[in-house]
């Protein structure tokens, strides 16, 4: 009943993380709809983006230059590394704005159910930056999930030997949280890390 | 923080319907991480669209053929219409294969509101296909919404004058539906339409 041309493009956007089959085909309609306006524009900046976007060989960041603009801007505090499991978490890093050195991408995290190991993770390489003595601290800014703690205790092992001071991001309330709303363990963690006014 | 590529795709993103600005830039590092897999055929599946598929000039639909293949299509019965708010529906209507007789789109509602008319609908091209006397049955699809029975109630009026049978879809309880789920105006709806055994 659809073309091929279209069957193809909902197949393909339902593989976009928040997109289903349903709303993949809501948006190939919206996208056909609006050719001039969307659908061109669209692939055309995927096209471009494909062309020019890679791997920053340095942090593992995505940028059309290598190193990336993070990496070639001197302004960085060349003192800090902060690790992240991917570029998402880079960019989440980079907007609150808080956060001046550089960083590490690992490209995922420790899994023994998924058979990830160390190998996989760009720890070689994090380690062979540690070395420089330029760097002082590394941040471990891994996700607070079991597998992101995991993968943080085997950095920090890895990294003990470098003259580096190692450290991770605090636990806690989130900021706005409700202590009603939040789980026991970070009530915990919260309550151990206690600070004096 | 963002290249310009990147930024650029995640705002086209953000106009797909069900992406907003989060999922966008979730949906861009994904197609940025999958680059030969999903970004590259993605792109040219776009680019594919937007250069094959027209809108077809007798009913309405997107095809890369014009008449579109359901119009082309000989097995189709001639002597029935379904009328369509807009493409959406005319899929939906196919997947059910329970309308075996060719479409008329709209390509939208009548609303004051927001300022369409007759005239910015496929109304008169749809009052001059009904003139064809092949055509014996016109069923009305629009939404049980009020603009769309607004509009269906408009097109059933401009319809008389025309040697047809003008329907709707029944309105009643959706198969599957629980009555204590439903609203009143459904039940009155399916009440005041029952069937007898």
């Amino acid at each position: 009943m659809v073309g091929p041309e279209i069957e193809r493009l909902i197949q393909l956007l339902s593989r976009l993380p928040g997109l289903g089959p349903r709303s993949a085909r809501r948006a190939a309609l919206r996208l056909v709809e609006k050719r001039e306006s969307l659908l061109v524009p669209l692939a055309q900046a995927m096209a471009d983006a494909a062309a020019r976007v890679r791997t920053c060989s340095v942090c593992g960041n995505f940028d059309t230059i290598d190193p990336c603009a993070i990496c070639a801007d001197h302004r960085r505090d060349p003192s800090m590394l902060c690790v992240v499991e991917d570029v998402a978490g880079l960019w989440a890093m980079e907007r609150t704005g808080s956060f001046k050195g550089r960083y590490a991408v690992l490209g995922g995290l420790l899994s023994a159910l998924d058979g990830v190991g160390p190998e996989d993770l760009g720890i070689e390489s994090l380690v062979a930056r540690a070395l420089d003595p330029a760097i002082t601290e590394i941040i471990l800014a891994t996700p607070a999930t079991v597998e992101g703690q995991t993968t943080a205790h085997y950095v920090a092992e890895r990294l003990a030997p470098c003259n580096v001071t190692v450290s991770g991001l605090a636990h806690g309330v989130p900021v706005g949280g409700e202590l009603d709303h939040l789980d026991d363990g970070t009530i915990t963690a919260a309550l151990r890390a206690r600070r004096v006014f």
